[in-house]
């Protein structure tokens, strides 16, 4: 294979893709149906209405195989996409690996990660239905600052619940949420139902995503001018996201190679999603060998070691069941720094795709992971974050069964987001401070008792 | 005049310029020479030799309009460069005004700044000519970063010395060097005679660019495979920068407008100088009307206060005298945000610039400059840099003086850097803990006092 003659692959504005990929219009068989947790019936879509906009909701369900991008929302994108797809010949170099390794840097958005690819569109949509005001959770805050300045773009005030830990011990992207203009509170917070609930059990709750989601859905659900705002885990979240994989289409079409082996983190499952569902529905329409890698942290190993069942989205068990592999959602992973990585459940569509073999899974301790992304760093001179060095250590093990082998492979992986924000955790891997933390069985064991008693329809 | 057809104006690899432009050819007057400040005379460039490569000396003096870039230091660039310049059409329509803003986003780079085209160039000719280690100071850290990234890249040791209450408040940048793997310490230090020095005199010493500059300049001096590396102030550092205005005319004509008025912020003065050069030369050559302002805070107002003569360009008084604005070598400024401008001198290039009336001035209190920068970055969504934010002031306000009177004014400032190793600076702005400092006067008479007792040669 000819190496390619420039390191960043570069597309113009004018090749902002025009429709998201919908995967769901690709495969032969369907997740499971959402349930309404009272009545175990699929959920009807007026019972979302309450905290999401109908264009949201239809997409959620659509099996129509694009779904257009507003000119609004290409407009917002404009910020700062297309991003470049980068041919990482340092690192194959300090490699000396046969393999070809490229990155889709999605960390060149102005909050720093893939998150606002969605945070713009939802933005959009609902401000186009007369809400005013969203609200969300936010674990490390990659979302949450995503979302605080895709609602300055379409006038929208914000309201993040952050998880306490996070919102304590990582305060950069907390103001940088601030100074985007939006509101935002440690989870479990006073000003939520749910959230007192949590803390008169326990003054002192570290938060979990599952917790902030709560929250956060709790506030839209009894404010008429609110709506609630998702960073991963639904459809339409996943579908926002395919802008990535559809510009690395193109521009692995440029560089004349195609990938062998696809690779993204998965905490909710969207960055992984937005760049491997182009090349499945390719590659379900068309045939091919792509083989397609999620990485999850072995604390929080949701894909690995999970169940496949019917569980709650949030802590509180406000949500519709979603079908999906868990840890069970009572379950409060332990605090890795990767703290993007720190859900129970994982999205229905990935979960799916999982069940069916259709793409693979894998997990890692946080030390070699952070070992990866500081070898990354040294080589491409970029600091990925920790959610982001998962896929990192994965692409480089790749790399190096490429150079056992022997075999000239063409890896592509998502880079989500830059570690700038995530500073005190690459100090603390430095000082030897940081644990790896074993498999939690016992916790998991418990937490998989308090599933929702609802079976899957036949 | 017709709005550019797209938000970025982008360039390929290839147009990575293959020469920096020297201001110097292009001056019918130059600035007196470095003097040696035992003798008096015009500094022997053998002199330097001891702590700079031979390449980098001659740069310093040459006469040619243009120097070679060596291909090593173009594909050091290509990992982020050409950057892109930013039509900022949001910021236009928040401030709804006529004038036409644009941006050149240095902030692209991995340590985040325009620093690093001059520390890769640094670190080629260095590694060119034998040498296995650089010392160097930091204020802020944009620099230490930058050469530690360069350091990196051609595989060189790095010893950063860093003002010791950035060190202490800023950790966020000393994590980034130590993850690039270079090595650091919090100045005044134990490591050197004038750190221990300054030590002793005072155990609580906050330190300052002029102190740490003394103690990497001491580091080189006294080991044989060390040289020292500067992030400013000197003519080759300057030179390197052009890159940004090159690129930058280049990416005009494409837009095909004319700037009125070029803006950078100065601390040593390299970033302004990077983007305003290449146009300077031009209007040296041709003609022509842009005006070129040169933006600085009123904590250390080195241009609009400080007096033309010969000084010291550290606070040990180790360096050769140089002709330039000066508050005077032991002045130590306030401590203001900005770091990276808290230098008591200017480079003598612009000194003479703006003692030619080439170039204008002015100066801006750092709240208002904090003020600015969240406007900035609730209409563009880029945090800029604290130091960066005084240049996005200046651009406002002449965005906001074409506004009254009505002209179509084209803006184009200098993005040096992001401001996401910042936030805890913007943090004590949102919650109204910042100060502003009048000028110090005082402390500059007394500074003044202790000057070198040199005149300028007839």
């Amino acid at each position: 294979m000819r190496e390619p003659k420039r390191r960043k692959i570069l597309l113009s504005e004018d090749d902002i893709p025009k429709r998201w990929v919908n995967i769901q219009a690709y495969l032969s068989s369907l997740p499971n149906p959402p349930l309404n947790p009272q009545t175990g019936e699929p959920v009807n879509p007026d019972e979302l209405g309450a905290i999401f906009p109908r264009a949201l909701i239809e997409q959620e369900a659509t099996m129509e195989r694009e779904v257009e991008i507003p000119e609004p929302v290409r407009e917002a994108y404009k910020v700062w996409r297309p991003t470049p797809l980068i041919y990482a010949e340092r690192l194959k170099r300090y490699l000396d690996t046969p393999a070809h390794i490229f990155y889709k840097n999605e960390g060149v958005s102005p909050p720093g990660s893939h998150k606002p690819n969605t945070a713009v569109a939802q933005a959009f949509f609902n401000k186009e239905e007369g809400i005013k005001r969203l609200t969300t959770e936010t674990g490390a805050g990659q979302w949450g600052s995503a979302l605080s300045f895709a609602g300055r773009l379409f006038d929208l005030e914000v309201k993040v619940y952050m998880v306490r830990v996070s919102y304590e011990q990582k305060p950069g992207r907390r103001i940088l949420i601030e100074s985007y203009g939006a509101s935002i509170v440690p989870s479990p917070s006073a000003d939520t139902e749910p959230g007192r609930k949590f803390l008169d059990e326990d003054p002192d709750n570290p938060g979990s995503l599952g917790i902030a989601i709560s929250e956060a859905v709790f506030d839209a659900a009894t404010r008429e001018d609110t709506n609630y705002s998702l960073g991963s885990v639904l459809n339409h979240v996943l579908l926002h996201q395919t802008v990535i994989g559809e510009e690395a289409l193109r521009q692995m079409e440029i560089v004349g190679m195609e990938p062998d082996v696809i690779i993204g983190c998965v905490g909710g499952g969207s960055n992984f999603a937005g760049l491997a569902f182009p090349f499945l529905a390719r590659k379900l329409k068309e045939g091919g060998s792509t083989r397609f890698v999620a990485v999850e942290p072995e604390a929080c190993p949701t894909l690995t070691r999970g169940e496949y069942t019917y569980d709650f989205g949030d802590t509180a068990g406000m949500t519709p069941l979603l079908p999906m592999y868990t840890l069970g959602h009572s379950f409060i992973p332990p605090g890795i720094h990767a703290g993007g990585l720190r859900y129970h459940g994982m999205a229905p569509l990935i979960s799916h795709l999982y069940k069916e073999g259709l793409i693979e899974a894998k997990s890692y301790h946080q030390r070699e992971v952070f070992d990866a992304a500081l070898t990354f760093a040294r080589a491409e001179g970029i600091l990925p974050a920790p959610e982001t060095a998962h896929a990192v250590k994965a692409a480089i093990d790749e790399a190096l069964r490429a150079k056992e082998e022997g075999r000239e492979v063409v890896i592509l992986f998502n880079f989500s987001g830059h570690g700038y924000f995530d500073l005190s955790a690459y100090e603390q891997y430095l000082r030897g401070n940081l644990e790896d933390y074993s498999y939690p069985k016992e916790k998991v064991i418990e937490a998989m008792k308090r599933l929702p008693k609802v079976q899957f329809q036949k």
